[in-house]
């Protein structure tokens, strides 16, 4: 079997930058079947950090000008881990070169650079892959085999909760994430990632109802304009009903993100804090031993046995970014792939938007 | 010292009214400066029970008429566990006799039924209290000192779930419980335990906006009239935010009141289901060591320390009831005492017919 | 149907003494069978304190006076829950009366005591039982019932944990639990207990190997006498490994009675300090699906379902002996009962004083 | 910054060998400092798949034979995931060209070919580090730290568990590790795994007190010749008194390694099933609110920052092989490196050799 060998560039090298860079070298080793990248060129704005990445992160060549990476005949698919404001300026770019996109969410600070970079991918036909890398715990994909083997039945009810604490202390100075220009607070930093999970296990949302709130009204006297708490009932496609709730400012909470999904058979219950196992009820057998069972990862949830043989050892959150550059890269060859496309991260940000509407409108808004 | 003698009169012998008989018989046993109530009569409306009920339960009188209970001189106060729609006539009786009352939740199945009894204690000045067990745990009372005392800061957000699962399966029977003449659905069933333990915790709800939910629409073809699951968006009127939900039909949750406060400085959580603990976390301290702490019910929560002298040694369901029933016999000799009284229990239950009425007009509607 | 009814005698009034009391007091108003016992006759060694813990306990006479108990014609059974050092004189005494027991553990402080005591109750055929209320965890019960039927296939190891930290404190002064006259220290104060839920769940052990250790050398410059570690290899009859570990300075444990079975085909984990739930894992089923599940506690879990008709609402650590009451009375009846009688309660305390010489030889010992 | 590249060569592609492999490629890109290394030369036994593995891992060339990787001048340090039988002859020989050493545990399968390795490793002076990854964990880590700074005080007792259940089913054939040519059976697989760990918290062994035991006499007939189950009372050279357990067939435990310290100001636990948290309990505060905390891994948990700069988000088992492969690489550069070099090793070795002579001699043997 001769393996093509895909071109790789990087723009930004932060923390997502990182984490791509990691999955680059990564990928080949973890998946046999996966052909080696060739980490070609890495752009990072800092002109005095850019050689000393490249280096540390294996790539070829380096610049500080992002277009360069574009450009270079010998990428073919472009990491996108820069800035948010940045993503569809960068993305429509790499798709006009006739790159692949791999880029981090959100996809664009407003609708409508999103609406033309979703439109440019479309037109170009290269493969658009957003990072949601929590879907690609082997976890979360052995959870929606449960929903669709029927083994908690059909879906009525959901919860999705996610909880950080960074804004929660409020002696902290007014920052970035405090100002509109950084968008509505934990409303789309945060509901993304559940609603990306929330999309495999259950499908789309139809309608939602959405509170805001600030827990600290000003920072440094003066004002803080976003909402670091974002609470919304849902009512999904499906019929089954459903809450979700984002908070940046829950002291002691690191990064959870829990998941309740309520069926006529059973339960399954999740938290990222956690991720290498899942709860699951089921109404079977003697009802004198039933209870909800700990699940771990093990081999049996592929593609856990790429990374690890034995049950229960564990994989990490950079792991999830391997898998996720595994399932581009099946992407791009044509196959079959477990990704985040931009049709359908542009529809999670969406229903994001129509709960902001909802806010602003105090009324049920369809998504 | 003198301790006065007080008779009781009990009406009902199902699942409460045993509560309620084990607590007359173990309360001045677990409370040193408890006078040992006298177990005076009991009413039981099927006539073959109520004597072997009153042998059980040590009652010295039974009868099939609760008005016997009531107009019975020796009985002090009347402890209400009969069927809910019985409720208001009975304790509107009894308070015009001259008796305190201790009354099962909910205080009536309609509005003005509550009203009426409400009116009646407030004109006979007797002591009246509402069966709100859960909010007599020792472990609630010291997450109620934590957040008295400051320990989490200001509260900003709370959020409440209760689940059971009696109603989860699709192909159980059409039951009185699926039909309008029995309420809302897990809205009142449910959502009046939640918020007491939240009255204690944050204060009176100011306004909801409310979803109700019907998993299984029909059951042996006949229509479903109420909602098992009802999801609710609160403003408290402190100004925190939160949500409630509530679900009969949770596969695998059995006594699930889930509770999750956030303030400026920590957060507390607790579940039902693990009554004898709780989790607090603050940001005191060196952040490397920073994580929730599992509390375990203790001595120094009081009264715990009057059932048990070790800690972690655990409470029962059971034993919250002997709690209240020494706080009722606190209130009737005129001292402080840790209640829900009507007024408090018909505001919790009035915020409950503002989440239906929310349900009903789809918008935000004030308490 | 007429119902016996049984005089009680109560000697001891402490931690212990009022648990029987409140276990007098409920055992009717749970178990519908069970006729009312009179409370007739209580001791309490304090004379200004009989009177009053008579009267709260509802017993209608008192004493200062243990003999005097016994000696009560209308007493036909005595709780013993005196200091160690008395049990075997009043047991002994009670069954020469003609009254039936139930003792605290241990039986004696010393195996000669206890060896009278066996003897005595032998002689005399009274109902003879231990106060070993863990065993009546209906979660026990249901742990039991689990390896009874073969669920986890034939045990082949356990590991039994016993940890309080009631003397953790380095500091804490020189007491009487820290003289050679109290015992060997841990081994005696604890190791019963895990060994009594051994007992049912995969029967005697025949030898052991085993270490005692002070964490603390001395207590207010005087030497420290007993042991606030033991730690021990077990080999049951039955042929299964095991180990046993009991200490009482392991902070942050506070009632912490941790119990794994390990079968051929499944493993059981327990721990006193969440007494209402036990954890299983069976191989069982499509094998991305095991996992330990958490079993609460319920009514199918008898007798769990005498207190409360709802599952997952939590028994207490009184309720346990509320149902040892129960056991006893069926015992005196003539019933089946299940009950640590004097010959099994001999036997688990001589397999601790089996460690004990283990400890001395520090060899293998047969108990 | 001039930094010095370090040439790789690799022997096995199995199990270790790809998590060798995946840590060579990751380490440069994790930790900036460290100069990328050059994977140079990959030995596979198997013909058919030594190329196929140095495509995947990265590696420039491959080889069937071992010796080749080992008298490449390119190659400076060698990575042996081999067989357990071939490890001592590679080891010596790598040394012996003057190359580190990065050597899977154990050591050897007899004492006489560790203790030649040994000799080796301080007769050349090269870098020698055994891979017992567990202790690289930021947590493990944090969990030392703790210790050191005195905040629970002086260490008096610690328990140690290892399970898994690979060999828990009865009917499975007779294998390879039934035999006595693999070694003691649990004893020597797993128990160095948390005395490496107990190295790192609280020293040395000085003492074993070990019993075996087989769950399963025979498979297919034959008799199992090794111990599933390995149980150990230990006395550590501080004082302390221990147990150690490890078993094979512990059906449901899937990597767990639960480790338990205890001391004169409070209490540690872990489980390596959720590596990514430890508990800690200490007795300072309000009692009320004492109580074991769940601290998750975060970037203050050195080096968990050089992957995540985020807390809570989780590290994997093979993360801690990175971590591994920094350190040996710090310790060729001569810095500090926290590593478990083959003096330790061998001592860790060798506390399992005394638990097995213990064993057959039924007595307390020194280590």
């Amino acid at each position: 079997m001769t393996k093509t060998s895909i071109g790789v560039g990087l723009i930004g090298t932060g923390f997502m930058g990182k984490c791509h860079a990691l999955a680059w070298n990564a990928v080949a080793a973890t998946f046999a079947e996966t052909a080696r990248p060739r980490l070609v060129h890495l752009a990072e704005a800092r002109a005095d950090l850019a050689g000393a990445k490249a280096a540390e992160f294996g790539f070829a060549r380096s610049t500080e000008d992002w277009r360069a990476v574009i450009a270079d005949p010998e990428v073919d698919v472009v990491s996108i881990a820069a800035p948010n404001p940045f993503h569809a300026e960068m993305a429509i770019a790499a798709f006009e070169a006739g790159k692949h996109v791999w880029c981090e969410k959100p996809m664009a600070t407003s609708r409508e650079d999103a609406t033309a970079m979703l439109e440019a991918a479309r037109a170009t036909g290269r493969v658009a892959v957003l990072g949601y890398n929590y879907i690609q715990n082997p976890v979360v994909r052995q959870m929606e085999a449960v929903i669709r083997d029927g083994v908690i039945g059909e879906v009525n009810h959901v919860r999705l909760e996610m909880d950080e604490d960074f804004m929660a202390d409020p002696d902290a100075p007014f920052a970035f994430k405090n100002g509109a220009d950084s968008g509505y607070g934990a409303l789309d930093d945060f509901a993304v990632h559940p609603l990306s999970i929330l999309w495999r296990l259950a499908g789309p949302v139809a309608e939602v109802m959405t509170d805001q709130a600030k827990p600290y009204a000003s920072r440094e006297g003066r004002p803080v304009e976003t909402h670091e708490i974002a609470t919304s009932l849902l009512r999904l496609r499906s019929g089954a009903s459903g809450l979700l709730v984002a908070n940046r400012a829950a002291w002691g909470r690191k990064g959870r993100i829990a998941v309740q999904v309520f069926g006529s058979k059973g339960t399954i219950a999740y938290d990222q804090e956690r991720m290498n196992e899942f709860q699951l009820f089921t109404r079977e057998g003697d009802e004198r031993l039933q209870g909800f069972r700990t699940v771990l990862s093990a081999p049996v949830h592929a593609p856990y046995d790429r990374f690890i043989p034995a049950p229960g050892h564990g994989l990490g959150f950079n792991d999830l970014k391997v898998i996720e550059a595994h399932e581009l890269l099946a992407a791009i060859e044509g196959k079959p792939a477990r990704i985040v496309d931009f049709e359908t991260g542009f529809a999670i940000e969406d229903t994001v938007h129509a709960m902001a509407r909802s806010h602003r409108d105090q009324r049920w808004t369809a998504v």
